[in-house]
């Protein structure tokens, strides 16, 4: 299909019906320049935060099922408003759910994952002319039952289009106006980037930037879909995510300075030092559903060690519960936890050629008297957990280190 | 299928998440009597005429697929809601949409006729000890696009559903006891009815009652399915609506009382007395879509007429445009028209064997000095269209006339 475009709109852009217009002002000015156009919308504004409230009045823990068929009706109000908005223009324009779509996932209900999409409907409503919009975020299992992408799933609703639908570019509608070098709101000298690589993109996603899903990234990533992220709001230029290309090694070693609040650490102490130990405890704590991000474990002399690792601060108390427990049954020490911390992190493929950069870094905090907890790195980034109130200090010390403000 | 009942909660009865657990209490009371159970449910309060809002606010003419899209989200939401809530109470139940239970109807949105219900996946998951509730008011057409069976179409999945799985009784729970032998707010002695046959039912239903929907009535008649309605908020004995019985014949001559304020009169005044024009004036007017309720056209001695007739009140505007319109072509006089009407009617099986019904009507009305200005008439049941300001003291006189009350 020649000149597709699949764009994608976050449920900011579309909190009510003027908003609503506005996005479908955007969609027939695409369609006038002559591409042919698959939307994926989110659920308006505040929509799925309600309806899980709405859940959360019947029963704590609602069964999974009943909350993707719940939550699914957020989009499915916004892609036929919207498709209404686009009629109200005079252009032709048809809405789907995920279900009659056929985007089919495995039945992982909250957290599906797609398996395949029937592409014969969409195609099909496109040759008739009509822009088609597809509610994100859903899709439905084999017994037709309907299932969730988890969130921030729209991004991998839309992604996954482009792919079936070979589109040439997946847009990404949103709130931000593209990738910064760091927070604007902490750093104003930060920097819109005109592209940034897929792994960079997950660093970042997975160091606590929000733009977008990871799993959508590491999906686009994998069939090499060139995204587009950009603001909803106004026209001006975003940020292309692409694979990373010869032409970006040679550019800047770092690419961005991201930060999170949202994590907590705990700390086992005087763990017997025996092999097992960590397995069980991480087994039991991943069969909690429970993401666990840095872990720091320190060589041991005297046959006891401590054991200190992050999660998210929502987690906390149920890993608290868990690692107690484990605690107990390895005969360790107490089990202590801090949720006074922050994590900055640099992100860049040029490191990967670039030696001397985690000694920048450390040097860059050292200057302003800034205590380093835990360090964890990976390939292309380096995250140093601080003091949280040191956070916004430590982003601006980072980011004129790495030389990444405007010119 | 033994012992299998359908039951269908209105939307007051699952307004909130409180009021959700109170039916979600109800319905497990039955399954602990060894009931299977189909519930039918509507839309939460008032989230239908939220999303009617809201699609106004886009376009005030929203294309009717799109607004099936829309509205059929309320229904998913209460189901979702009721499902999690009998879980709470440690039941097995699991939640649908017209769509994923296979409600098949042809495609004419905002009213579809359903053609055929799948009976499978609901059987499926009845053997597996669920309880199934089903999306009210929808259902799909044969491409897979939602759609919706019209204002009450809730009752209609509840029979249809009823008829299809064999079930020996339809509840329809609501926020009345029950059928009246006229409203109680106006006639504190009205009495509450133990049985009524379709027919009278339908005819109330035509006639102003706003209990059930009409076309549901129709169906259950024409697979002669029992229905029982009663409050959703307390226990009280409710009212049988049943095939005529011989018993129901030799019982009194009128069932009941009904009332409408929301009509209008129109009428065209000097009209050329020739074969073809009453055809060709509502003709026109079906076309626009309005139903026409009752017509008068007296004799006419000097080859010229009045026609009356009434409509709807929130139709009245486009009758009025249509009905000038035709006034002209066919070269007769003034349209006039008169929201100032009510109509008072009575209802009862028994009028077919009982001569005398009429008149005894006209002279309670005449004792009251109410000038009767319109009369009709079907088989079971007489129409007046008097001063709406009389129509509460109408109500009362034939309520007492016909020995309705409370002995």
């Amino acid at each position: 299909m020649k000149k597709l475009i699949v764009q994608k709109y976050g449920g900011t852009s579309v909190a009510n019906p003027e908003m609503i217009k506005n996005v479908a002002r955007r969609i027939v000015a695409y369609r006038d320049k002559g591409f042919e156009l698959v939307v994926v919308v989110s659920a308006p504004g505040d929509t799925t935060d309600e309806l899980i409230e709405l859940a959360h009045q019947i029963t704590p823990y609602p069964q999974e099922r009943e909350m993707d068929m719940l939550l699914s009706t957020g989009e499915q109000i916004s892609c036929a408003l919207l498709a209404m908005a686009i009629q109200k223009l005079g252009y032709k324009a048809i809405s789907f759910t995920g279900l009659q779509v056929g985007i089919l996932t495995d039945s992982t209900h909250t957290k599906a994952r797609i398996i395949n999409i029937d592409t014969r409907r969409i195609i099909e409503e496109l040759n008739k002319g009509n822009i088609v919009i597809v509610a994100g975020f859903q899709g439905v299992s084999q017994n037709q039952d309907i299932t969730t992408l988890g969130r921030g799933g729209s991004d991998l609703s839309a992604v996954a289009l482009a792919k079936v639908l070979g589109a040439k570019l997946c847009e990404i509608y949103t709130d931000v106006e593209g990738i910064y070098t760091t927070d604007p709101r902490i750093v104003p000298e930060a920097r819109k980037l005109k592209k940034i690589s897929y792994d960079e993109m997950l660093e970042m996603a997975s160091l606590g930037a929000q733009v977008m899903q990871a799993r959508s990234i590491e999906l686009a990533k994998k069939f090499d879909i060139p995204i587009y992220v950009r603001s909803a709001f106004n026209n001006r230029r975003g940020t292309y995510i692409v694979k990373e290309e010869k032409k970006m090694l040679e550019g800047p070693v770092i690419s961005a300075v991201t930060l999170s609040r949202n994590e907590a650490k705990l700390t086992i102490c005087d763990v017997p030092d025996r092999p097992g130990i960590a397995a069980n405890l991480f087994t039991e704590i991943a069969s909690g559903g429970i993401n666990v991000d840095m872990i720091v474990q320190n060589v041991s002399h005297t046959g006891r060690t401590d054991i200190s690792f992050t999660v998210l601060k929502p987690d906390l108390r149920k890993t608290l519960k868990i690692t107690k427990k484990v605690a107990r049954e390895i005969d360790a020490g107490e089990v202590i936890y801090d949720e006074d911390i922050a994590r900055v992190s640099i992100v860049g493929v040029g490191m990967k050629s670039h030696p001397g950069v985690a000694s920048l870094m450390f040097s860059a905090l050292a200057r302003h008297k800034i205590n380093i907890e835990m360090i964890s790195t990976s390939e292309i980034s380096i995250s140093c957990v601080i003091r949280k109130k040191f956070v916004e200090e430590a982003v601006r010390a980072l980011h004129e280190a790495f030389k990444l403000g405007k010119k």
